[in-house]
């Protein structure tokens, strides 16, 4: 144990400030305003990713704010290009978790004083290429000198109060699903960290992801879906943040969930369970929504039509517990954990 | 010479980036949508410090953003509460200069791994005491762990179409007027990376920056003002910026510039120029506003009422050239010269 980890366990032992303690703390130190319709201090507000301001025409501008920092949050081998992408992709999955329409980001940048000509154009590559994909753009920004490369990100989008996504909409029995594969972009990223090769298909969940805004704004114009976020903390973490702000509880099928094959051999030749990187590691840019039962077969309908790949992997209970049933028919308690960058999970 | 200072040296040579050409490769490679009002590439965005979209309902949107960083962006002797101030300042002044009212802030934090909770809360406070004061909120924000404190903020304001500040309305004739005094940031600033005592009340300037927000909606409100401002890049820098994006010429006197007799004391004392900190530094969260001649009796009759300290410090002309005059009655060209982070000034 070198001298970094002992600080490291001492931190740690002394109730280290994580994520959710943090925000905590923001929460009890700021005011609110009357036209805020979520945000920090309201009662909906706590359990969303983003704030949101009623406009005096009564439409609702849904605002998140996302920051990615090459050291921190750059595995090894993204490319400059690729984290502009993502800078611009992890405020956009906001937006679709909340059914808006991105209006538009900005973006303040930090480049230390050695950065390139070529550095930059490629970040801005990268965002534009993001944008355009989500049919906007970035139209702002400003640039300052930091240490690292920082790209803080901010996306505006527009809805309104029928249409606006919230964690807390869930009801009994609704169907939990979730688009797409998962599990891929946590692998990929334990590849990356540990130098391991991986199949270029594999490692786009992890180098390219690509925020579902697409899906969730066609879902939501089916007006099936009742709560709705993205699965960027891990599976776990956000049907926990579902079910508490719904109060309701969650079972989820562990044969049902959609892990491919692939990430499921690749995870066993290294020891890793593919159960622990899909729920409790995140990285995927995937949405886990819950739909009314009596509209699930339209929304199977819609996506087979437009080429959405969605599962059903459970339901929500009235007994408030998060729960999976193992393919063994054991039913087990999900760990309230997730993807939280003040501890390190590799 | 050491080995850094010669790297410096050769990148300087190498035409090293600076903020400005930073924005002209985004420029270059960011695209716009049609909703944009004012972006990064619409004719008249280009010389604004924030993007402005319109809304279905026909007001403007105007989004800014900025970040702070401590290692580049605090002096010594700032505290954290004060950092949390500045970074919500930093943000309503460039609203103020567009003349928009402010509806929030939302705020992408960057921490590293040995943050405290007293820090935190010191920053949270900072932040609610300053946007309390602009009459607005922080309601919404991202935690993230980074190697510096990072505060990302973005401000988002609402105006309309007569009512928007621009840089680029000024017309011959009008009055240049500034609020309130200017170089006394700047002073502190030098002090404090020198650390040289200085009078607590001069140093205010530089640890607790008032953004003037009030002041923009008040004199926007008497439809005096024709183009606006702030001058934290340095005065000379936005007379430049108002210059070109006007298509006009500007020329101030060197005896109306607000500096106090104290600041000039002080920097002859250090063998500094108060004229060099006051047009070349910055660091003053003044505006430097353009006034309709006809109007300027009233603004100053308002601005005796509200209690705003104003001062006409120029004229604008035709000839597109931006001069001062000398007290000695020289005419001498200023310099296209602001505050760069990229360089270093001290």
């Amino acid at each position: 144990m070198d001298l970094y980890l002992l600080f490291s366990y001492f931190l740690t032992m002394a109730k280290e400030l994580n994520e959710i303690r943090i925000i905590e703390l923001f929460r009890k130190h700021l005011d609110s305003s009357p036209h805020i319709f979520m945000g920090l201090k309201s009662a909906t507000g706590i359990h969303e990713d983003a704030g949101v301001i009623r406009l005096s025409d009564g439409k609702l501008l849904v605002v998140t704010t996302d920051l990615i920092g090459r050291k921190t949050h750059v595995p090894p081998k993204m490319t400059l290009f690729q984290m502009g992408q993502k800078a611009v992709t992890v405020n956009v999955s906001d937006l679709a978790a909340m059914g808006a329409e991105p209006l538009g980001l900005v973006f303040s940048v930090g480049f230390p004083k050695d950065i390139t000509t070529k550095d930059v154009e490629d970040i801005a590559k990268g965002m534009n290429v993001a944008a355009k994909q989500y049919g906007t753009c970035v139209f702002g920004g400003d640039t300052n000198q930091t240490d690292d490369i920082i790209l803080a990100g901010t996306a505006i989008g527009i809805t309104n109060e029928e249409q606006i996504l919230l964690r807390s909409g869930a009801q009994e029995d609704d169907i939990v699903a979730v688009t797409g594969w998962i599990g891929g972009a946590a692998l990929g990223l334990y590849c990356l960290k540990k130098g391991i090769e991986l199949d270029f298909h594999l490692l786009q969940y992890t180098l390219e992801p690509k925020a579902r805004l697409k899906e969730a704004l066609i879902l939501n114009k089916l007006k099936a879906v009742t709560a709705a976020g993205d699965i960027t903390d891990g599976l776990a973490w956000e049907i926990f943040k579902i079910g508490e702000a719904s109060e309701k509880g969650i079972i989820i099928y562990e044969d049902h969930l959609p892990i491919q094959e692939k990430v499921i051999e690749i995870a066993h030749a290294y020891n890793l369970d593919p159960l622990e990187l899909a729920l409790y590691i995140g990285e995927d840019f995937e949405l886990v929504l819950t739909i009314s039962p009596d509209k699930w077969e339209l929304v199977k309908k819609k996506c087979a039509e437009m080429n959405i790949k969605i599962t059903a992997i459970g339901k929500v209970i009235s007994d408030r517990k998060i729960l999976m049933e193992m393919k063994s028919g054991q039913i087990i308690s999900l760990r309230k954990e997730g993807y939280d960058q003040f501890k390190t999970k590799f």
